[in-house]
């Protein structure tokens, strides 16, 4: 890896990610996506222009289209890069030690801050979403199937195991308990006085109880 | 209350809003709110055209200015209207018999099952907020804390009746409740298999298991 601080010349490039782009391209593709991200907040996708976004970066509109072709290729460019931040987290989880129960209270405690922390593109990927070309719609929705799958999978086999009551609708309980994470970032505020760490905490100990089959509780 | 069909002669309005308004602008004004809930949800807010809505109710746009000076006047309609339905919901769960706890399982079943029915509107509701002007935005975050206040003081008169767990952050779990409900209309579809009645049985059950303390499981 660089320092991620050097100046890399064009005539040497590195290329860390593998895809043929140098190490300075990625950076400014980084720095695009950062500032189309502070954009689309302030005044939602579909009123944002190119032109404000480049003014953002403090490029030439000319320069940005180096980068992408199109106003959508930065929405999708937003929203894939925080899902993608999403999986290793699903991996780290799914690896460690416990059975269903005990790995929905990490992944829950550890995506809660996770949300938190991204909540400004969670909001973007909620509000425009739709604007997204149906295939990249689909490519994005394959990604969200990661992680209603494992959860999925953590409520059955927790169902299966007899440490998950026997009532609880798989489907349903996964999306209440995506509510209930994703909305944070509605109502988060990092003034407010509650912490990440114990919002994380006070949602998954809830979800501990809400789904506890009665002789285990 | 009028027919419901019958032309009002202008000499000889109705008036059952008794807002000076005759019954006949009351019908159109609801029309005309409903033609912009359906362009908001296709276009988003910022996107839609005052010509849009006009062509959607099928009149001329010079007509729909009898009722509205600005597109931020329907947006306010519209939110507005969904946010007056819920209250009789309140007023009727709290008037009935029955502890905080039981309340609770009544709100959250029939909130559910309200936030489904209601949901284009939610949906316009949590995307386009922030288009309306600080002042109506105060208006509208004033009636969204009548949810809020009822759903706290709910679990804080359990936790000091000793039938809620002592350990769970009023405000933290309020507003994970009001996430599981207010994301239903993110998921649900009409031809999903799992009907409203069910979504708020499992939200409403999983509810009660995840606040109740250990002695009363």
């Amino acid at each position: 890896m660089g320092s991620g601080t050097e100046k890399v010349s064009s005539n040497a490039p590195s290329d860390p990610s593998g895809d043929g782009r140098p190490d300075s391209w990625q950076r400014k593709n980084r720095e695009i996506l950062d500032a189309a991200t502070r954009v689309f907040e302030r005044k939602g996708y579909a009123a944002a222009s190119i032109q404000e976004i480049a003014d953002e970066v403090g490029i030439l509109k000319g320069s940005l289209y180096h980068y992408i072709k199109t106003k959508e290729d930065l929405l999708f460019g937003v929203i894939r890069g925080v899902h993608e931040a999403g999986f290793g987290l699903i991996e780290e989880v799914d690896s460690g030690d416990g059975g269903p129960v005990e790995k929905l209270e990490a992944f829950i405690y550890r995506y809660v801050a996770h949300s938190i922390e991204n909540r400004v593109v969670t909001q973007i990927f909620f509000h425009d979403f739709r604007f997204l070309s149906e295939e990249r719609r689909e490519s994005v929705l394959e990604q969200r199937d990661v992680y209603d799958k494992f959860v999925r999978r953590l409520i059955s086999e927790g169902k299966e195991q007899g440490v998950i009551d026997p009532s609880i609708d798989v489907k349903v309980i996964s999306m209440a308990l995506f509510g209930m994470i994703n909305w944070t970032y509605q109502w988060y505020r990092p003034d407010g006085g509650a912490s990440p760490e114990h919002i994380a905490e006070q949602i998954a100990e809830f979800t501990l109880r809400g789904i506890r089959p009665a002789d285990r509780r």
